[in-house]
């Protein structure tokens, strides 16, 4: 008996890259197949290329199919790529209707055409009722296997009728009842089912107010809903409330990461689906338009720092403490960024209270900006023994706080308005405005006040 | 029959302050009551502090427990404080073990202990156990409430004794089966229950390698199993095999939400649980120390600069460029950065293969050194119609962009060895190293070779 969480994945990992590196191929083979897919599949993902494709060597072909459904997009197509079409089509026969056509989606037409040739009647037709969805759709999601059932029947017929089955379709939690034209009626849930009498029928016991999905809602509200709920399944309808398919939770719990991971890796400018030890040059080519949108906002800072020369050559402090208005504004950009864009992410910050949200941040600004303004007009004073300089960096720095929240709140919203991903483009366009307003009021202060204050506390 | 996805979030919202400001408090008396807890919940977050007021004022009493519990711990604190004690423990008195014994841990130990004592034996018990463990084990996240049963009867006992029942707990997917001293033997999923035949034993079609999670397990490995085996519940067990109780896959979900939010806040120096609509003066505190991390190393950069004065004097071109290089060593290292904690997060990124990511991210970081140095250098060369300075900017970009990926995977192991939250600290430490780096490179390599360079292109 199995009685502990499996063992340490980093042990595992270990474990088998040593045995790779001693050559005991047949220890290795025997090992990674006692393993669970999603095991197996976390471990290619941990492996770096050449490791990658002996594991993948090494793994059963009957083993195969379920390991490429648990794997990220990315490290997937660069195993699928290296099989043939043969391959691919045993490889993924016996998957569930969802998982295959998430995959085949991922894969040439012809191959696509091909296996679903290779495929009885009865599975073909309902992966390709999930194929006609778009993935990121309740019907791109449902697996089409689900029991049914009719109101009209007693208990005791529906427990003989499930007797009957070798085993219920995975996740089933309830048993959907429709009319003869399989029209959603209901859920009669198994627990209910179990606490019914025998005679009972199933219109007495079922739940007729159990909320189905339209095919065509999104992923991220059948998330929502999963969430807020707590469900187990739910059944999938059309606009004529016939019945199509479930969505399960271990579908939905995939929806959840992969959202949750889209915002940290695209702040980054990578991509939830990156494989960690990607090949070098295609990792050049898609981090480079992250590097070179950065060095061209890096260079028009510059520009607006070569307006001022003049006034730097005059005054060469102002080279030294020119940094940190921009580098401040930034990091209070952000945080009002981050917070605005989960906010929307979730749900919680709509037009209606935007106007709520933009005040609290301005106050927060307003004072930050002047707790902020004191602490660098100290310091830099003291630090040049010039009380002009002081002031100039403390008014810029007054400035940039303030308009760092504003654009924190106010991007996110205009992005998404265009239909940008906010978490993508975000950050960079943040930072950009508070570098130029950043750079623009120091210089710009100084270049028109310095000499001024120069006079006054000389 | 409801068979759409609820309302529109946005349009709920909107729906409710209007109706709030338009002093119809009975309409929305009326409409928060016919909500979902975890629907109020998300409307109480997305309400600004009056709002949220008055919608907290108009739940009806039995859904405050409910949907304190569906809240964030931030406006979860928030609208207990303003609770008498009589109030409290009327709202959480009819909640699951697990969800009260979160509740309770955020309160003060008097309210604990009243709120206890106001409990039946069994309810009161079944509190405690789940106390006992820290809220971030399985221990912790467990419900007690469970179906227990011996392996010895057959299932038409079983199914006799559930329909004496009136309902099963919650998500239960599964039966345990236990010996006479509570040993965990093994589960009966309701699946193989109901595909049974009512002479057939437990022993006989129970699971006894269903794996059972250790109540000390922390509650991140209790994610990654749930998610690897598309589990619905797990037994949970003390060191001695005892059962104690039950994780249900809700449970789970939240954790895998809080740990994916906890990223993307953290990188901002933000709390996952933070309140969008805070009060001004905490989140002047809390954002201070972000704030205050950041000044202090943007003052070291300032230092680093003010070494070099002479050396920007003699070339004031030095001042405009300067900030380029450590601009885009901070973007790429944060790139690498961000790419090693989401890999550490999920367990990809473990000692054993750490050289061949580092080795990657080196290649990767010479490949784009050299790209970015050439494209800064031609930028360069030309704005200012100088070689030397164009040299200087590109040999500091090259030495910067190699620093950075570096950085960037060996900052995550080096925290996590002294127990610190790498998305927390990562990026403040990598932008920190990248600005020295950068800023030593630029000026350092001016003041060293700019001088030579000048008179061989002179």
């Amino acid at each position: 008996m199995n009685i502990t969480i499996n063992k340490n994945k980093a042990e595992l990992i270990a474990t088998v890259t040593n045995a790779i590196e001693s050559g005991s191929l047949i220890r290795v083979q025997r090992m990674l197949n006692a393993l669970h897919p999603a095991e197996i599949a976390h471990l290619l993902e941990s492996s770096p290329p050449q490791q990658r494709k002996i594991v993948w060597e090494l793994i059963n072909k009957e083993n195969e199919g379920p390991v490429l459904v648990e794997l990220g997009e990315d490290v997937r197509t660069s195993l699928v790529e290296e099989m043939d079409t043969g391959e691919v089509i045993d490889a993924v026969k016996n998957l569930d209707a969802d998982d295959m056509a998430d995959f085949l989606q991922s894969l040439p037409d012809t191959v696509i055409s091909e296996t679903l040739k290779g495929m009885g009647r009865q599975a073909r037709e309902r992966v390709e009722a999930v194929l006609g969805y778009d993935e990121d759709t309740a019907g791109g999601m449902m697996d089409t296997q689900a029991i049914t059932i009719r109101a009209d029947v007693s208990i005791e017929v529906v427990l003989r009728y499930l007797r009957m089955l070798e085993k219920l379709p995975s996740h089933t939690d309830s048993l959907i009842v429709v009319d003869k034209y399989d029209h959603y009626l209901g859920v009669l849930t198994l627990s209910k089912l179990l606490t019914s009498q025998p005679e009972d029928s199933v219109a007495e016991r079922m739940n007729s107010n159990h909320k189905a999905i339209l095919a065509s809602s999104s992923s991220h509200d059948v998330a929502a809903l999963f969430e807020d709920r707590d469900l187990i399944s739910a059944p999938v309808i059309d606009s004529n409330k016939k019945f199509l398919g479930r969505i399960t939770i271990d579908d939905v719990v995939d929806v959840i990461r992969d959202e949750a991971e889209h915002s940290v890796m695209s702040m980054a400018g990578l991509n939830e689906e990156d494989d960690l030890f990607a090949p070098v040059l295609p990792s050049v080519k898609r981090r480079a338009l992250w590097l070179g949108t950065n060095l061209a906002t890096a260079f028009l800072a510059a520009w607006v720092v070569s307006q001022f020369t003049e006034t730097i050559e005059s005054a060469v402090a102002l080279a030294v403490l020119m940094g940190i208005v921009p580098s401040m504004g930034g990091i209070a950009g952000s945080q009002t960024l981050t917070l605005a864009i989960r906010g929307i992410a979730v749900g919680q910050l709509v037009k209606s209270n935007t106007i709520s949200l933009l005040n609290k941040e301005i106050i927060l600004g307003l004072i930050n900006g002047i707790l902020w303004a004191c602490i660098v007009f100290l310091i830099s004073t003291l630090a040049f023994d010039n009380i002009s300089i002081g002031l100039v960096i403390a008014a810029a720095m007054l400035i940039n706080l303030l308009v760092a929240p504003l654009a924190g709140v106010a991007l996110p919203l205009l992005l998404r308005k265009f239909n940008i991903d906010p978490a993508l483009a975000g950050g960079v366009i943040l930072t950009t405005i508070t570098d130029i307003i950043g750079y623009t009021a120091v210089l710009g202060l100084a270049a028109i006040g310095l000499p001024y204050l120069n006079n006054y506390f000389a």
